[in-house]
């Protein structure tokens, strides 16, 4: 039984009748293949990603599991439609909290046209992108059983400030998340979610070791999921807080060089989740 | 007695009646303010920073000493100048071989003005700088007696491919650099100038590791000098390594977050040098 997913914080979304991903409830995610060459280029990836040996387990589980393309009845209605099979990352979660930050100051790779780096290079500047190395693209955060899903407006998250950004990644971790601005977030789950030897900073880092040496691919405007299951952690069952590279359809090869635009903005996520780690510690 | 100094491999040079810094015999390197905001900025820099108590003297020691500024007779023969009196970084060394990396991606600030940017960013796609987080802005390695300095030209080293710019790193580090393609460097010098415990490499994972935390200044069109006596080191006298940061003529606000475009730029750098330590001790 093909749906709707009921937990997407960013990209194209079915519904409406547009053409959008589509899950399962095995544990499938199916994103429609992008029509022009994005979709192309996104399939190349994950296919020659997923047989790739020179990816070790402890960076490859950071890639949702590819399980080929599929023909499916598309979510618009128009019929059977190219899909990527991938792993349902929010599968079998309840109310997850959900962080899609799309990493690097800059979102084209250098050989790009001319009119598509202008494009994007305007995007960077009118959003916090090229200030903060990365820009939040949309996030959920569940309050309890009153307040349910916090879901701010994903072109008002796209087009935070710093300082909104800042404050979107304490939101996150937070029980009282709410877009009133008198209500300070009082990040009662940083030391959980973001801390600890399992949290999302420690995996972070782990990805950050693979970046400072990895010279194989360049990720642009590639997105870093983070997701956890609050009402777990509330009954002190923590499925864990997990963090998930998507969104593939430009990569390049990195032909020696490491892909210091992510890895940078990586690193501006990174110091920000830390210092609230630390000052909720204290 | 002020000279042109010997040993410059980037920027702006005297000679030829045209302005440019000067040396003192008593270790003293006074650069001319550039003409346009650009000198004041770079004074405001020098002023601010050496009297930033937030920054640890680890750290602090890879920026050159500021003697503040002095009204000097100008090397173009205009009359008295303003320069900036610094600590002349090769001040005592014979034959130092010098190698100058301008640190970044992107040379131009998210606040630029849009002709500034686009000339900036013509610039940085022309040259490696996009690709490889970073550019050799120049370099000169002492050969030996007979082949003395090799100096390659500087617009030539400017427009190095990816490739090219990974030679110029191992050039930079042989005993046998030369244009001359056929000539494989040696990097007989490897271990005890990247590598070591007071080495250029272990050097640079300390500047990494402050950009990894600090959010006061960005550097844009920063170099990292590096600065080594071959002399010393074939007469078992090893001076030591060296690196400092120079050109602060556009350093900005970090306004609460890192330097990601500079730390991309050096992890790339660190990256490269790993390489060449790694297969030069294997």
């Amino acid at each position: 039984m093909l749906k709707v997913p009921d937990h997407q914080v960013a990209g194209h979304q079915a519904g409406g009748g547009k053409l959008g991903p589509l899950v399962d409830d095995s544990g499938h995610f199916y994103k429609p293949l992008q029509s022009d060459e994005r979709g192309s280029h996104e399939v190349a990836f994950y296919t020659a990603f997923s047989t790739d040996t020179r990816i070790p387990d402890q960076f490859r589980k950071f890639f949702p599991v590819f399980h080929g393309t599929k023909l499916l009845e598309a979510s618009d209605g128009s019929g059977l439609y190219p899909h990527l099979a991938l792993e349902d990352i929010v599968s079998g979660r309840t109310n997850p909290c959900i962080l899609d930050a799309k990493i690097g100051a800059r979102t084209w790779y250098p050989q790009a046209a001319e009119d598509y780096l202008q494009k994007c290079l305007k995007k960077d500047r009118e959003t916090a992108c090229l200030e903060l190395g990365f820009r939040i693209s949309g996030l959920q955060v569940y309050g309890n059983k009153l307040t349910g899903l916090w879901k701010p407006d994903r072109h008002v998250i796209q087009s935070s400030s710093v300082e909104d950004s800042k404050l979107a990644l304490r939101k996150f971790i937070s029980s009282n998340p709410s877009t009133d601005s008198d209500i300070k977030p009082d990040c009662s789950f940083a030391s959980t979610v973001y801390g600890g030897p399992d949290g999302i900073l420690a995996q972070l880092l782990v990805l950050k070791s693979w970046f400072e040496e990895q010279t194989f691919y360049h990720f642009y405007s590639c997105s870093v999921l983070m997701v956890y299951d609050k009402e777990s952690i509330l009954q002190g069952e923590n499925r864990g807080a997990q963090i998930k590279l998507v969104d593939f359809a430009h990569v390049i090869d990195g032909r020696g060089v490491i892909d210091h635009n992510f890895l940078g903005g990586l690193c501006s996520l990174i110091k920000m989740i830390t210092d609230i780690v630390t000052s909720s510690s204290t």
